[in-house]
């Protein structure tokens, strides 16, 4: 059994100064030096302990983006939107700074095969210096930007999501998609990975909650007839999702999900709408149109309310110190274990919460043994 | 391994006029001869094929109840209010005056322990000659009354539900107890019990969903800071659960499934309140706060619009169905796998819907083998 | 002061097969005769009395449709989703028929005028005869069909609609518009009316609500930044609104009771989803995000479930009733003080269901003085 | 017609150093210097310019409380819930400290007649201190402490919020009654009073939604079945409100303005639930079961999700310079116009808001006039 590592490991972060970004990095300072509880990080509770995942302390941020406005002047949007508390925004000052010192420039892409190979190279670069630099002993690339809209048909270069993900692959970095974007479902990027791999599309709200409410109905023997959702979003992801090509691929999960658990498309649709003014909040309404034992027609109506950024940043933690853990034991390719976290797990992942729960204490005891 | 059995097996409701008897009787007959799929019964899903347990049209039904009107106009009056559809209706007049023909008059309790024997053997009487008269294999005792009071302090008789539990334990009877009356949970019916048992106090709408939910929040890391419930109810449960006293063993169920799956007991109270014009209707609202990364403060609202009728009919006969298949095979005592169908289960239960449903697969596979 | 009319009076539906239609017809002699008391009729509130209107015993029903299920069948089938009770179809069966039997083939369009022109003709033709064979006072002229798509920039002819509309007027009819087709909206149609006209798109559901909160809000000063709406319908009305065109006419109902109660148009989309399994209900959900003082974010949430032709047909009769009266003491045009009844309601209407009602009432003083 | 006063103008705040006394002082410093638009102030809209009503920045705050915690510490207080913003919190430590140093202690009254004479002198003489000291035109007396429990029938002394209620009257105060206690309904304050009043309980987010929404119901003739709701409270009032005895009177208000404006009282009760965690913020949720045509059921659900102290402050300080405004010219005794603020208007107020608000625009005219 290997002991639990503390190697300086570092996150590099696709959209490193996006909302998500700036909270995982605020955020992991605040629990690190003990300022808040760690709230909604899974591997901090009993089951991951003696997992060897990297502690908080080890975990060292760089990224990408094509945005300029930096990091602290970021966080305090947020702590204006009453994701960041004021104490901690200007307790981790430092630890910003440090994050803000360490972002590359990302770049547009062209859709041109032959600027997609110097992007990548570049990006790996980049990733490759950030290992060097900070004498880390291993990286995961999380992409945490906004959603892209979903390649046309007549795409012939890769998406700015894909090279990214190329980009880890080259560098050695194991990756994380927590976005609908492309990434590595790019055809030019299948194959035998020499990384662990996982994603796509975090599962932060609505998709979460059907992910145990399907389970619910099936297990029960009702017959869900509709199931529609509309969701309010603000902010950068709302802009993103409002173009259907960008949402559709969100929506399929949010859809598969059903299909999935109850073994059955109901009808219904769902819709991302932009609502600027929401900012980092978001709404998710669930109408569900079911019945009963001789036909009788009842409802069930979920109305979730959440902060998107204070939801996603303890997952991207959780995956980032589960994926180096894999890492570091050897563990490759895909890892359906992790299908609790996404909307779109990789294949052979369960549907259903519960079983993806299951699925990821088992991966737990992976972890603890060093079993690859 | 035993082949399934189609040995007539009886179905004896307490309470055998109210709503729910009546939707259980007629909606037996409405699947069992094709009417209707048997959307809301567990039993007739595919893990509980080749259990042996008796098919629909091998149960025959009986009851005491100290109501009145007969079995096929309180199904009229069910039908007016949209439980029962006016075309089952029509179909299943004989099972109807079959099931009422088979009524024995129920009895009010005084309180005094002498008059309780004389009760308790009546009732048992009554339950021995349905079996006789009807040539039963066996009989399943199903408490579907109304809730009563919780038992106060000074109380020292046996409230009515247990007196109608100790007949079934006297007449050999395998007992579910479907409410959150005392009925078993007497201090002078504990004890080893020749005959496999049930309870309490069907998982209907509310505690169904905070089975599931509850779960989702543990293993997400989120921390729930209250969860606070009103339940509008029209119908003779309304009534009965107007009074706070027969409200508390229901709410403390209700809020136990939470302390159970999330660790600690959350603020916020459940209303249960009395809404005659609700008829046979019911809607719960659940408010959840919950706190993510950063102490960021979340909103979850549920709002469950079910029949009630609807909802426990199915789950009685699969319960009769599963105690009958247990009494056969010779299992006795209390049945912790049932867990799935209640809010107030058997010690050694599970608290969340997921590992209920593993469980109840597992008693599927014991009852397949015949391996008591 | 004209003493009240008992003359018999037409009411000629366009969609005479129809759910709302059906409601209406077998509705009228369900209250007529007293089997239930007139929930959801204004015009048979206090204020409505002595002011000359039609009684309900006295409107004789007639229509053109172009489906083909006679309404006999057409009110079992809302009879088994529970829009007709079973015993007011049982009773009103007699007036189903003779509505039936006064049905004439409606026709579909080819977008000619030359064509357009024969068929305002022949449509004209069929309710003055509806008028003569049946002894009639006058007659009011009611779309209730499924909505139409918006016509586009290249159509040259007049929607069906309009078609209808001119056939009334044509035949000296009263005319209300109870959908959001174009009707009398076309430019061909405009000019002085001979005759009583309202319009257009009764107010039912998430628009009544708007046409309330919207003003409470604007009393109170505060700023709502954002109101979304979501809209699940079944029956024929879903399918119809489910085209992007076809809804963009409601919608625009339904967000300018906004602009004009709250002075500024709030972010926020209104989605009309096609939900065949909900059949004859409807289910709206609201979203409204406002700001209070000093900037709090505080959100109402609404969720209106209702039956569509419930809601719809004693609006009917009451505009029926009201035009019928009006057209008799020689009102002409478009009567804006029915805007109470509608979403997208005549050129000086006021917006707040309070001001609306205000003038409705104003209306009934007129037909009771008989003050053209 | 009397020009605009600018005069200096006192509002002394019963429960001077509670949230909702906090968010005057602060939001009116922050209105009047630009920093806030001035959202949910009825005052500063259009129709009550030029009514003479004191400019933000001619009010002067004192007041009684019993508690010790210091205004700028409460300030921070609610800065950390949400319900401050930083930068106005920063911006108003000036005015925060001025209120604090003119805030006197309030006192418990232990029920005895004279004792709570020689509080009301004492109470009355700090009042009039604090017209002396700053050399103010006039002042109104508002009381926004916690709700006190209802008073029982062998209550024979005075409660505290009638003790204040005495004060403000010897001291020649105007008086506003913000909450359900007492106050001036106490039958020894009875009779003809030399200023202007108004109460009581105002009216934030229940009530205000079922003052809008009954008239809806009434006036489209639909059936109110059920009007039930729950209540979830934060902050001191949910603690001072969870006591049955204190809800009492809140609650009376709130089935008061449905029996009003529905003609009838429909099933259902309230709810006021305290829940700590939910700090300043509230939550009311109304589920409202209507009858429309021929009985068809429909539901009607509505979820407030509000700030108390930021829904009150902004109607305070309406009350108290339209109070000023009324005292200065004369107005003696209960002003009903200003129903449209309360839960539990004084006689001869309307029930509906928007008869209310009619009202409310009345009076404005009638101050703009000068016309007692």
């Amino acid at each position: 059994m290997t002991p639990p590592t503390s190697a300086r490991t570092g996150i590099w972060l696709i959209g490193a100064r996006g909302s998500v970004a700036t909270t995982v990095v605020a955020g992991c300072a605040a629990v690190a030096n003990g300022l808040r509880p760690p709230v909604g990080m899974v591997t901090l509770t009993p089951p991951f302990q003696d997992c060897g995942l990297p502690p908080l302390g080890a975990l060292v941020f760089g990224g990408h983006d094509v945005v300029s406005c930096p990091l602290p002047k970021r966080a305090e949007q947020l702590a204006a939107q009453g994701v960041l508390p004021y104490d901690v925004l200007a307790a981790v000052q430092e630890e910003l700074a440090a994050a803000e010192a360490a972002i590359r420039p990302g770049g547009a892409v062209a859709g041109d095969l032959r600027d997609g190979h110097e992007l990548v190279s570049r990006f790996a670069e980049d990733i490759v210096a950030f290992q060097t630099d900070n004498r880390l002993a291993r990286c995961v690339v999380v992409n945490v930007a906004s959603t892209e809209p979903a390649p046309r048909a007549d795409d012939t270069g890769m998406p700015a999501s894909s090279l990214y993900a190329a980009a880890a692959l080259w560098a050695g970095a194991a990756y994380v998609n927590f976005t609908p974007s492309t990434g590595l479902h790019h055809p030019a990027l299948s194959g035998a990975y020499k990384v662990p791999v996982a994603g796509r599309d975090g599962k932060t709200g609505q998709t979460l909650l059907r992910s145990v409410l399907g389970p619910m109905f099936a297990q029960r023997a009702l017959a869900v007839r509709s199931w529609s959702g509309t969701n309010l979003l603000g902010g950068g992801d709302g802009a993103a999702l409002a173009d259907p090509a960008a949402a559709a691929a969100k929506n399929a999960g949010k859809e598969r999900v059903l299909a999935d658990t109850l073994g059955t498309a109901p009808e219904g649709q769902v819709h991302i709408d932009d609502v600027p003014s929401m900012g980092e909040w978001k709404t998710a309404w669930d109408h569900i149109a079911f019945e009963g034992f001789l036909g009788a027609r009842m409802v069930l109506q979920t109305t979730w309310q959440g902060c998107d950024s204070a939801l996603a940043a303890p997952l991207v933690l959780d995956l980032a110190r589960l994926l180096a853990r894999a890492h570091e034991i050897g563990i490759t390719g895909p890892v359906p274990e992790l299908g609790f976290f996404f909307k779109d797990p990789d294949p052979g992942a369960y549907a259903s919460l519960a079983e993806q729960h299951l699925a990821l204490l088992g991966l737990a005891g992976r972890l603890r043994e060093g079993d690859a």
